[in-house]
């Protein structure tokens, strides 16, 4: 039910450090840690010896040493050392994980490691570009994965999740354009020389009406990005023209933990009025309690799920882009199980 | 192990309003609301788009509306609306759930709609009768509702179960007589020309002896209900005359919720006194602890017997009602499943 | 995957009295008291009448009462009265366990009662011994039994799971003799002439060099014990003086409760500074931090094993004890299967 040969968020950059940290992605335990370079570094989290944990050791230079009789392991995964031996046995590796590190994320790769090549990490570059400011959340989700990528998917929820903040928009309204990109799902929302909704009246200083857009993308394994934003009616920003207007972007990750958990990872960017910290507080604290407003919905979603298994589903005309992205899935994963 | 073509307690009156109640009947997840005439309503708890509970959306009018993407619901279960689509396919309604409201407690029927008939109810006049006084609760007990079932019937366990209150009576010396009418059973004690013990000296004001009456009965599915008294000795209580007499009545009626929890209403009635606010409050309080003690014996049964699951029981003479009961609802299962 | 036929640790002398103690052996719930003459009694915790633990009744002189219908059952597990009838029925009475008590612990045995003999009870001197003062705990620690049993036979963890009062000593240069002795596994350390580390040169003033041991043994079912001191380098302590030293003991008894959970009694004595109160409580939280250390570990990698039941593991050169304990421990769980 998930792709294995991809990259998947693993942590936010500033989680790792020199103490080993515990984390489970599609079913597997892995111990994360920074090695004497800062490189990240993730191994099977069970000692070969007697299956304590690698995550309950320490971190020695570049290796993890078991907190159990002190075995060590380098970042190949390799045993380095048995106290009490000269020797090591070959079968006393455990198994390391390609990792990488950029947009601020940690990166890890679940699959055959031959495939794992740190350029097809997607360019997330308002994460940390020089014109952005970004801030976000790591959260431990009870929903299987594909539920929370469904409802980031699907815009309509607005109205009836996020009643006090977006659900008064006119997005409802607006049937999304559903196009397919190689293995992207483009859902487009355009509307043209519309009133401006407070929160961009404020951020972009507007007179008059203004063109909006919501962009969303997914992107396998479980990427959601969204490019949001407005910008003088008729200045061109359909074509391409964004100098009068203003964006924001945001960032889902959606990494498995287990059939029915997930890790999700959001970023929020904007822009715009970079140097407002006080704005920057204001934006983080709504835009985290509407996500944490989804997280209600899927949780809730799951256990419902899981009381009657199986129960048949019946789709409505807004499931285009949801139905769309599990299709794809679905091909991809069944590609790869060949 | 359950009937399912009869009439279930699902919650008192005064818990039900217009704000969405989730609640778990014989294993089924059910929402209760009351609709816009006051009328209460139960659908199955589970949209048939996304499998979100109804429970968490909102009551509108007469229909409930999903709280994921706003499907709406009527009263018979049909999908009445889904945003963004003109048509509503017919495969969308959930199933609705026959209701009635009687004697302060909403009725639920969880078989073939057809058979639901509310004047099948039974009669529980003291439950809102002009002559009674009534208090009760509502519990959540991890047992087998047979397990609550047994407890009220054999009533020799007031001695070991509730020494501080029931435990010093006559009760045990006085074996009851058992008697099978049609679907109910009756458990009769009658107990004459007795002293009064303090509780019913109290309630009734008595110079002399008294006789007494513990008339217990069970009527399926698993209502069982007490009448308990006292009157002066040869006054005529056991033929019919119960003027110089006083009277309590409990209901307990334990709806499963699954096969290893119920739902356990009981309720307490009293004809005498019924201005005495503070005896009242005693009597709620002591009869709370006392039914509390009895869930705490029927709990650690469950967990022994799921422990040990099919292990053999031996019986005892005092088994006799709890056993003709066990008899009466197994032949009624089976012909039920027929 | 343990043995029946053996005296197992049940609870602390001090544990029991006439108040009914529930605790689980080998998967088996038994009832735990002492009858009027102070004897422990033990008895398979649920009544055969409704199956309520009998520990939730209460002791009256030698017997127990059900705390739902009072029926009684004798230490011999006989069921002797059953309100309400004169007879009772020989199929009522429940399984009662040998039980003894010697050297501050109440023993159980679980398997035939034929082969129950008192005298198989290891001679725990140094429990209750005139020279000794002892001090322990009992623990209920999330792990199969015999995870604890490794823990105590393999002194190398010492470095890493002790760093902060155990780790820099000189154990792990020093590979113990591993002999087996009939039924029991030795495994002994003699570091001779060397400088007494803080702990013995305060417990034995000693001026110079000291021969050091740390005796450990392995007895089926579940004890491990420990023999460690010190006495003045060349007073002949390893043939057999210790006139010039000064000894402490410690007992790990780990009886099993579940699969993956066990009863853990540790005990630590010594025969030195008897008087010393202060010393006492010093070394008994000290003693309970390391001993708590090592369960930490033990829960550790029982859920590292329940995630991944039967993934392979290596072996190393320290493992000689414990290897030879659990061969020891598969050959008489299989001979006593036939």
């Amino acid at each position: 039910m998930v792709l294995k040969n991809r990259w998947y968020a693993a942590a936010w950059a500033h989680e790792l450090d020199d103490k080993p940290l515990a984390r489970v992605f599609l079913g597997e335990q892995v111990v994360l840690y920074r090695d004497g370079s800062g490189a990240p570094v993730a191994l099977a989290d069970r000692c070969r010896h007697r299956a304590l944990p690698l995550s309950m050791g320490k971190v020695i230079g570049d290796q993890i040493e078991c907190g159990y009789h002190g075995l060590r392991f380098a970042p190949s995964g390799a045993c380095v050392a048995v106290p009490g031996q000269s020797k090591v046995s070959p079968g006393s590796s455990v198994r390391a994980y390609p990792m990488a590190e950029r947009h601020g994320w940690i990166w890890i790769w679940m699959g055959d490691a031959d495939g794992a090549k740190p350029e097809d990490i997607p360019d997330l570059y308002w994460h940390d570009g020089p014109d952005w400011l970004a801030t976000g959340e790591i959260l431990n989700v009870a929903c299987n994965y594909m539920l929370l990528v469904d409802i980031q998917l699907d815009n309509t929820h607005a109205t009836y999740v996020h009643p006090a903040t977006l659900g008064s928009s006119t997005i409802q309204d607006t049937p999304p354009d559903v196009i397919r990109d190689g293995e992207t799902i483009h859902v487009r929302r355009w509307m043209l020389d519309v009133a401006p909704p407070p929160i961009w009246a404020l951020a972009g200083r507007f007179a008059g009406n203004v063109d909006r857009w919501i962009l969303a993308s997914f992107s396998p394994p479980s990427l959601c990005s969204f490019d949001i934003g407005a910008a003088e009616a008729g200045s061109g920003a359909q074509d391409g023209d964004r100098s009068r207007g203003v964006t924001m972007r945001t960032s889902h990750f959606i990494t498995p933990e287990t059939e029915t958990t997930c890790h999700y990872f959001w970023l929020f960017a904007r822009n715009y009025a970079l140097d407002d910290g006080a704005l920057s507080d204001k934006l983080h604290a709504g835009i985290a309690a509407t996500f944490h407003e989804d997280v209600d919905i899927v949780e809730a979603q799951q256990r419902s799920m899981s009381a009657r298994p199986g129960a048949v589903q019946i789709d409505v005309n807004a499931d285009t882009p949801t139905i769309q992205t599990r299709r794809l899935m679905e091909r991809l994963i069944a590609e790869e199980a060949i």
